[in-house]
């Protein structure tokens, strides 16, 4: 049995175990790619395994929350979303009206709203199969470090150290390498259903990301590996007239329809089969493709529904769960997202075949409907959390006590998602109401969809006081969330465009954020053209740069930007910009070749193309006040708080 | 010997060759999605072979235009385009000033002009790197029907029957397979030069697209491919304050460069080494790396020049030349670009190591420096222009005279571009006026610059009269251009916003004409809430769709917009159109799931997000004359002529 060790272990490729493979890669070639002249940093060292035999082929999650296309973004590959995935433009709510079909009741278009509020991000939201994010995800790892991920393996056993701090090593898994299927007993038929990995039928549930089971799977291979961390993403078992917008469709008696359009013309109904009463058990015979058409037409009548073509199917029983702890003793961490749970009890079930000895944590995080389109979403979102924290750790420039964070920070985010989604689907599921009988306002449910539209945007999330997030309250450390209104501390660094004086384009400042692992200092000094701005510029840099300072501090390989690397705003014309000599700090000679930065000095100033870019209004930062301001932003694009920058050794300090 | 038949060869795979290659992909991809009643339409048996080993990794062509890009868009390429490549926002001028540098004279920022005026194309300029967009081409290809470039392919001999007409593959061409090198004996320092494929030294030029030569290659096998037509598309052998702008740097004694921002930082510097005279040859030992710097640094003092990385470098002779016919009997094509040409009579040279035996057809097209970005460009286009005509002629939906049109629309392109080139050319290599000396003055190059800007966007081509393209002065068809002033018959079909009804999003209808070979009608019908209107469009679509309507006349596969497709821009408020019982013609039941079309309606609307589309306005329509507008555009979206509504007869007649 061979025996190996590794930094971190990835324990399933779906979304989320992708997303944090794929940011390594990231974080590891953004290192490649310096040359140091102190000690190199160390690649980070990972493997990402599936007992599957392939990745996920069709089916599955598919929406793409503007926040997280934010974040694709980060890494470089929004682009290929928005190539190949539909935008939703518009819900169009339809519900019963008894005065329809010349009296006998039926469905009328009851109102319209926009899908994305203009101003919520520089994106929209997007439809694509879950199997085409995992491409951009591999390619993207591969591209990026040559990492693969390794199919076919299983985990059967797992231990850790008592006191993880004792070895360097505290985990050990016993990973089966299963031989692949000798001829694909699946049919095209049976590649269209999704039911053996919905949570509805315990003995059918078999691959973390689809895929044929492994009951059948003789094991070619043992090895042990260990590990320093463990990270379990198996989520697992876990024609209308307006069909090419997003359709929220309650009939009076049949129940409710949500339909969203896909690529290639394709559109998802989400159909609502019935309603279970406690211990209730779907019966199986029900859950045919055409038992699914037949109940969604008696919902559309009098409209008519014929289904030209069926990609995929499947069938989910709403339940909201929560796991109570994302990490045990900070080394064995889970994330992501279950749709499904067949047990009944909370914090059970979708992990056991895959660590049958971790039974306490063998459930991914949070488990919900899939209607909202929160699952996807929240799972990458996690693994962002967390990945940055790992490779700070293993890199050393963060205490590991940074890692408790990843439970407090995506907890409260699971917690808050629950409580909406039960919400959502109670609506969903419940009978509207009618003259006659009590039951769903539609009122209420329009309220609530709008009031929840910064939520499912993904833009809402604010994490709390931490080690990483400052409190406006803190006193201490001088935090100054005034100077900068636009901005929020605990949340994302919202987008606003900006000039870039190096090209003379007009440029996203969020974009500049890169996902490479690296802290940011974004500088709004006022307008240079002052005397007064100019000289406390040259003292803030002063202590940035200086001996001891803030940056050096931090930054121990002799490459100044690769720890902490500072975006400055100037209030003044990029002509005006352009040839000052600015203190070296701000135009740092980036590495490999020496070369000063040209993609770090941004103005608000007018653009060729789209008018003034207003960015210190967009900030909230007042550009004739005779006090400039610095915001420090995470790795992962969170805000850890705001400083006047003439107490910039206050930032350091903290 | 193995003997083969195909529809297509294409010899050489630079970026004419791959773009005429991924086009056909394309154009089959399309007909294979499709399910027919009667016969399916075959598909295009094409390959494409090149001789070197492997594409070109570093170097070469880098600017890419608008209207490049914009055709990208056609085939789903360009968002990898925007997403790898450098946007160039401005070009600064740079000229001697005998003031500078305290009255000893140096260079002086003169003049600033943006690089591509707005309103130019949706589009703007990018720099990026051929060796890219041949990746982009290739996996296009690979997609959209499966089909690789054969490397290591040689053709020895061609013969083509005395009449082409009289057997169905006229043309035969020899094959030989070349042995893969047993070691790479390049070392990186070898790879970053170019000099083996410029047009400077005869013994070293090897292989058309990059790649080690073939002299010292075993054959391994030949084979005989016979083909109905044949491409060559064998060009070959054929830091200051604003380095990531565009910089134009005359100086007063030492000559010109030219430089332009590239992607990962790097900067292409073109450096005038010298002039010749009349018969005088370039001296090897003068072409080395480091003589190159030391000339570029003399050129731009006062200010230093380091270079901290050197990926690659050539050298080339300036010379303007141009091919007099580009097809043979309408069988063998050429296209591509070929910037250098040793001899120094026109129309020989550059092919002659590749059709030894077709020599009187042996260069490529054109041939002219490559400064002002022309010559990847013009060679796509040259084949997207062919592209489409022999898919058409292949699929018999039109004559084979139609392929006589790929000589005299691209001929006429190509020597436009030579007269632009020598003008640009001299004016680069010509020294500056001073008050003492005559010379190229700097408001005269200015001046050409700026009128010049549209031509190196790409989009001032505008074809003449031909089979496919009206003429205004065409009475007998009822050519009617003063209904639409803001469409240029024979040039492309510009870029105006709409709104989708189908999707209530604001797209670009110029995105709406995907390169797939089909041919389109675009219905201006006026504000459909008029009942004139309203009748006047259902006797448009009966002549369109009735029996022997022009649509029907031309489609004989029983798929209704598989041949030419109609798509309908409203002058009414979307959610006004979005519910009209429209005639069938108009949202086709599409093949292969008839599913009524989504995406053929456009309203002149108001978008969620960017204001007005005035799509009417900007095509120069006026929505309330009492009388609708139906614009026929090509396959590679250049306009065949403008008609009335009422007239679409005399559109179908044409």
């Amino acid at each position: 049995m061979t025996n190996s060790a590794v930094d971190i272990l990835i324990v399933g490729a779906g979304p989320a175990g992708l997303f944090l493979a794929a940011q390594l890669a990231k974080i590891n070639a953004f290192h490649a790619s310096r040359v140091r002249t102190g000690e190199p940093v160390k690649r980070i060292n990972y493997r990402i395994v599936d007992k599957a035999e392939h990745k996920v082929l069709v089916g599955h999650a598919d929406g793409f929350q503007c926040r997280t296309v934010e974040v694709f973004q980060s890494l470089g590959i929004a682009h290929r979303v928005l190539h190949e995935g539909c935008e939703v433009a518009e819900v169009v709510f339809y519900n019963p009206d008894p005065e329809e079909d010349g009296g006998k009741g039926g469905l009328k278009e009851t109102q319209r709203v926009i899908d994305t509020e203009p101003g919520t991000s520089f994106f929209r939201h997007y439809l694509l199969g879950q199997a085409r994010i995992e491409q951009f995800l591999s390619d993207l790892m591969q591209d990026e470090d040559g990492t693969k991920v390794e199919q076919l393996m299983e985990p059967t056993s797992f231990e850790m150290a008592n006191d993880v701090n004792s070895t360097e090593y505290p985990i050990t898994v016993k990973l089966r390498h299963l031989a692949p299927s000798i001829s694909n007993g699946s049919t095209k038929e049976d590649s269209k259903s999704g039911l053996y990995r919905s949570n509805l039928f315990a003995t059918e549930a078999t691959s973390s990301t689809g895929g044929s089971g492994t009951d059948d799977k003789a094991t070619v291979d043992e090895e042990v590996v260990k590990a320093k961390y463990l990270v379990g993403c198996d989520g697992a078992r876990s024609w209308l007239p307006t069909i090419r917008l997003k359709n929220v469709i309650h009939s009076a008696e049949s129940g409710s329809i949500l339909t969203v359009p896909r690529e290639r013309g394709y559109v998802r109904f989400y159909v609502q089969l019935g309603r279970l009463e406690p211990g209730q058990r779907v019966n199986r015979s029900e859950v045919t493709i055409e038992k699914i058409i037949e109940k969604a037409q008696s919902i559309v009548k009098p409209y008519r529904l014929e289904c030209a073509d069926v990609e995929w199917y499947t069938c989910y029983e709403i339940g909201q769960r929560l796991c109570d702890t994302f990490d045990k003793q900070e080394r064995v961490f889970i994330a992501g997202y279950v749709a499904h749970d067949i047990e009944t009890a909370p914090n059970t079930g979708i992990l056991t075949s895959i660590f049958p000895h971790f039974r306490e944590y063998s459930d991914a995080c949070h488990t919900h409907s899939p209607k909202a389109g929160q699952g996807m979403n929240t799972s990458m979102m996690d693994t962002y959390n967390l990945g940055w924290k790992l490779a700070s750790v293993l890199h050393g420039t963060a205490q590991p006590s940074v890692l408790s964070t990843y439970q407090t920070e995506r907890h409260a985010v699971a917690n808050d998602l629950i409580e909406f989604d039960r919400k959502i689907a109670g609506l969903f599921s419940g009978k509207p109401a009618t003259r006659e009988e009590a039951g769903v306002s539609l009122d209420e449910f329009h309220a609530l969809w709008k009031k929840m539209g910064k939520w499912t945007t993904g833009t809402a999330i604010e994490y709390s006081q931490s080690s990483v997030v400052t409190s406006a309250k803190q006193q201490d450390f001088g935090i100054r969330p005034d100077l900068a209104t636009g901005i929020l501390i605990g949340s994302h660094f919202e987008n606003h465009p900006a000039i870039c004086c190096g090209t003379a384009q007009d440029i996203q400042l969020q974009h500049q954020l890169i996902s490479d692992g690296r802290w940011r200092i974004m500088l709004f000094p006022g307008d240079i053209r002052k005397t007064s701005v100019a000289d406390r510029l040259q003292s803030v840099c002063k202590k940035l740069d200086g001996e001891g300072g803030i940056i050096r501090r931090y930054t121990r390989t002799g490459d100044i930007d690769s720890v902490i690397q500072i975006l400055t705003v100037f209030a003044t014309p990029r002509l005006d910009i352009e040839k000052l000599p600015l203190p070296e700090i701000l135009k740092p000679k980036s590495s490999p070749y020496g070369v000063p930065a040209w993609d770090t000095i941004f103005a608000d100033d007018k653009s060729h193309y789209t008018g003034n870019s207003n960015t210190y209004i967009g900030y909230g930062i007042k550009a004739d006040r005779d006090i400039g301001c610095a915001v420090l932003v995470r790795p992962d694009q969170y805000v850890a708080g705001v400083w006047a920058d003439t107490d910039i050794e206050k930032l350091g300090e903290y």
